[in-house]
């Protein structure tokens, strides 16, 4: 399935992710809707606000996907080094971009606030760069080539990734449909490996759950193919009543049970 | 600070993850842990369940960090790749451990349920691993070399991460103080990297929130010298009082917002 798939990487960058002051939830959100677009989240890497790791990343995750996506670093702080890191990174100048620079104009202006030298920070960009609208904060991210720049503020990258998505072609969209039931996973895994063999281009994981005491798995097939999912999923369900469990469809496992 | 920090990198394996279909919990609890042993945790990347973005991440990883840690596929299913995995990557023999077996045949006994083969993957680790115990649902992790193999399921992970940290050697420990004040991040941005080159041991973060629809920003000290960090930090609260803010210690932000 991954051969052909159109696929992307995150780069969560940010001391404080690392550090474990800030929990992140950019790498949720953006999984799920990436998959909804039919592109397939294939690496994330969360590197602290350091030049070299940041222009390492960038380099080799853009060579190898469609898409990137970068998450934090770019507000008016010292610590916000993400954009001239990825000018570095793709050797082109860091420059003010007029119209970016409009932007923050208009706004500062309006709310009464100044546009200092620190906030001229948010107006920089490598060269050539297309914005990327900011409805929340206004100050917007960018696109190089297909890195695309995105805030770390989750309320604000939302926003971002939403004027983004119009701009991202997709693939075949994935389907997934899950099974649960109260076996463990040791007990369907061999069956599971022979239904996974008959079906080698859907995506068949096992993930174990407990509830109320007992052991139980919930088991996924992903594919883009909804008839053979559905095929599949019959021959599961019958071999889970065959191991001596009643399959349940729609489960219901917690949701941090991995 | 980081040139000479103990650090790690953590792998965080599984398609589950990617897709968005489980939210990871791990990146948080082992940042914190870590920095809290005096471990830098330098790097995370997140894999999918292929053995070559496996073998790669965990060969470039543990050349460049004190220690690495995966989390995720170690179970008995046929998506479960990680120790053999991390078997080649340190090109040593994927074979059953003599006491890994043990602890797996005490314990289906003990629950009298069957130690077939798919449960016996669970007893296999590179050859010469050292195990790593774990309390919760016994099936061990293990260590080979610098590289620490844990599950994904968060309470299992835990566990096997506390069975570990008395082997941990840590760095000095990282102290830090936090500092709030309802001035926007531009409003503090170059006073604030002046402090930064006053104390350039130290590393000053800036994070944004909002409250009550207000602008503010906390501020992030850390280092390993309290008495510096105090110093510093009174010298900020004197700036942001010259800036009209007040500073607020401890701040609450959201712990959401980065």
């Amino acid at each position: 399935m991954s051969d052909t798939a159109v696929t992307a990487a995150l780069i969560v960058i940010g001391n404080e992710i690392l550090s474990g002051r800030t929990k992140d939830v950019n790498v949720a959100y953006l999984a799920r809707q990436l998959t909804a677009l039919g592109i397939q989240l294939a690496e994330v890497r969360m590197v602290r606000d350091e030049e070299g790791a940041i222009i390492a990343a960038v380099n080799t995750l853009r060579a190898s996907h469609n898409y990137v996506f970068t998450t934090g670093g770019i507000g008016p702080t010292h610590d916000d080094i993400t954009s001239e890191a990825v000018a570095r990174a793709f050797n082109l100048p860091y420059r003010i971009h007029p119209e970016a620079k409009r932007i923050l104009e208009d706004f500062y202006r309006d709310t009464g606030r100044e546009l200092n030298e620190a906030r001229m920070r948010m107006a920089h960009t490598p060269e050539g760069a297309t914005l990327i609208q900011n409805p929340v904060s206004r100050a917007p991210g960018f696109r190089v080539e297909n890195v695309h720049v995105l805030a770390g503020i989750p309320a604000v990258m939302r926003a971002m990734f939403e004027s983004v998505a119009p701009t991202l072609k997709g693939g075949r969209t994935v389907k997934s449909r899950e099974i649960a039931v109260l076996l463990g996973e040791g007990d369907v895994a061999a069956r599971l490996e022979g239904l996974q063999e008959r079906y080698p281009t859907l995506e068949i994981g096992s993930y174990p759950f407990v509830r109320d005491g007992n052991f139980g798995t919930t088991l996924v097939l992903r594919g883009t193919d909804e008839d053979e999912i559905a095929r599949a999923a019959d021959e599961l369900s019958t071999i889970l009543r065959e191991l001596g469990g009643e399959p349940e469809t729609p489960p219901a496992p917690p949701a941090h049970i991995a």
